[in-house]
């Protein structure tokens, strides 16, 4: 299924399920929107997902456009980040390949969704980058979880693009002050569940600027997968349902380009992976 | 004010406001609890802050002793940390004094209570470390604000041991690893607000590890104070109402010393500042 949480007509949010070009949005046996986003229907657990299956046959269709859809989940409990993890950008980086996962976190309210203008004010507009990403969504609670299992734990995949203040990311030793910024970072358009997808690592992840290409890896070209993610992260913490774990960009970055490549006012940055869709953004920038 | 929040007998949770060694539960005009814990009080802005002082005169009193305590705020939106910001613990490090504020985040699962054992799984504490922190805790939004207005938006100060696996901090460029454990992080007892503090840079923060000192400033020796801490923060993203920042740790840590102060099982450790009271943890390392 590919889940996507939908704007309704001045009604609120609700989770849907898509079919083809359309949105059925996922109801109660009172007709009523049965999850705001969906965040929430993952929380449901089993439930969430079987009314998301009846949806698909007896949903209430809604139109289904780039102005009727948020980010999947409004406000993720946790969202881990990971750095230097395709060998590719590791290269371009000038850094060795790494043994564990270099791991940070991004706040929920850095978060925007998957087609609307990133507005950046001035301050945080002089070396700003995008890193396109690959997203795992956490369906079911996990602890100490170890490979073998850590699929399972899994609700499906999306798409984002990191974008980055890279003056701030290293104004200091820690990245976070460049990868935080008030709603800077889209994510979506939809949940894609792991039984549409089958192998991930011949598909490939591609980020465009103004439609000419920038970044294009295959995401077996990952150093530590999802798989190694979940199992290394639920070893510190536990996950949650609706966590992301956006797990790196390739290479290609703006910042490794000569002359920098960094987006401007006016910038349309799409990032895209096979079987996932695409988020496109415009890069606004307001004193 | 000093406010903290209390568990009541196997009803839940409660704001409450502190009176010599009594706490003054927070209730609404029905006499039912008016908010679940400080945070909540926080976010209802004005009305929260004076229901507290209400409750001063005529609120519920309630035996209040470690086994009651809760930290304050049970799930703030945002953590931020900072690193590197007393010149003692920068010159121990090998460090030069930072030109701006290394900011990284927690996740609010990684806190704990004031006065309850640490759970440390063995796999984290092979290199487990203290870190006395002095924590500021938001009270209004903010957004792009300047030094001159940040402490308008702080309600008060806290108390905060970022307990720290050192060995997965710095397994990667990134701190996040070692710093977002499962409840390792015990935080409060209460939030006392600024109108009862004074002038902060002469009170000390004091660190014992079964009653030996090992961490001992003054607050004056932080580099980048709470005001330049707001401001920083505020203009890469809005700060709500119950946001922490927890400000740094000075010289002293079980890592800097030789041979290493690490903590093990069964030590207890107290953080205390001087006009905010004391956390006490003992930790329990577990298979």
């Amino acid at each position: 299924m590919r889940l996507a949480t939908l704007e309704l007509n001045g009604t609120g949010t609700a989770a849907a399920v898509l079919r083809d070009e359309t949105a059925m949005v996922v109801r109660d046996s009172a007709g009523r929107v049965a999850y705001p986003d969906v965040g929430a229907l993952l929380a449901a657990g089993d439930a969430g997902l079987a009314s998301a299956r009846r949806a698909l046959d007896d949903g209430d269709e809604q139109p289904y456009g780039p102005g009727a859809v948020r980010r999947p989940i409004l406000a993720p409990g946790a969202i881990f980040c990971v750095g230097l993890n395709y060998r590719t950008h590791i290269t371009e980086m000038g850094r060795e390949l790494p043994t564990h996962p270099t791991l940070f976190s991004k706040l929920s309210r850095a978060l925007t969704d998957p087609y609307v203008d990133i507005d950046v004010p001035v301050a945080g507009a002089a070396c700003l980058d995008y890193e396109g990403e690959l997203v795992a969504v956490i369906g079911t609670r996990a602890r100490n979880v170890d490979a073998a299992e850590a699929m399972r734990h899994v609700a499906g995949l999306t798409v984002l693009n990191d974008v980055t203040m890279r003056d701030y990311q290293w104004r200091s030793p820690q990245w976070f002050a460049g990868k935080t910024w008030e709603r800077s970072t889209p994510v979506g358009p939809a949940v894609v569940t792991l039984d549409e997808l089958g192998d991930l690592d011949a598909r490939e992840l591609v980020v465009t600027v103004n439609d000419a290409e920038r970044q294009r890896a295959r995401l077996g070209d990952l150093v530590f997968g999802v798989t190694e993610l979940v199992a290394d992260i639920s070893r510190i913490v536990t996950l949650e349902p609706g966590d992301m774990i956006a797990t790196g960009t390739p290479g290609g970055v703006g910042d490794a380009m000569d002359p920098k490549g960094y987006l401007g006012d006016g910038d349309v940055v799409e990032v895209r992976i096979d079987g996932l869709g695409s988020i496109r953004n415009r890069i606004n920038v307001r004193p």
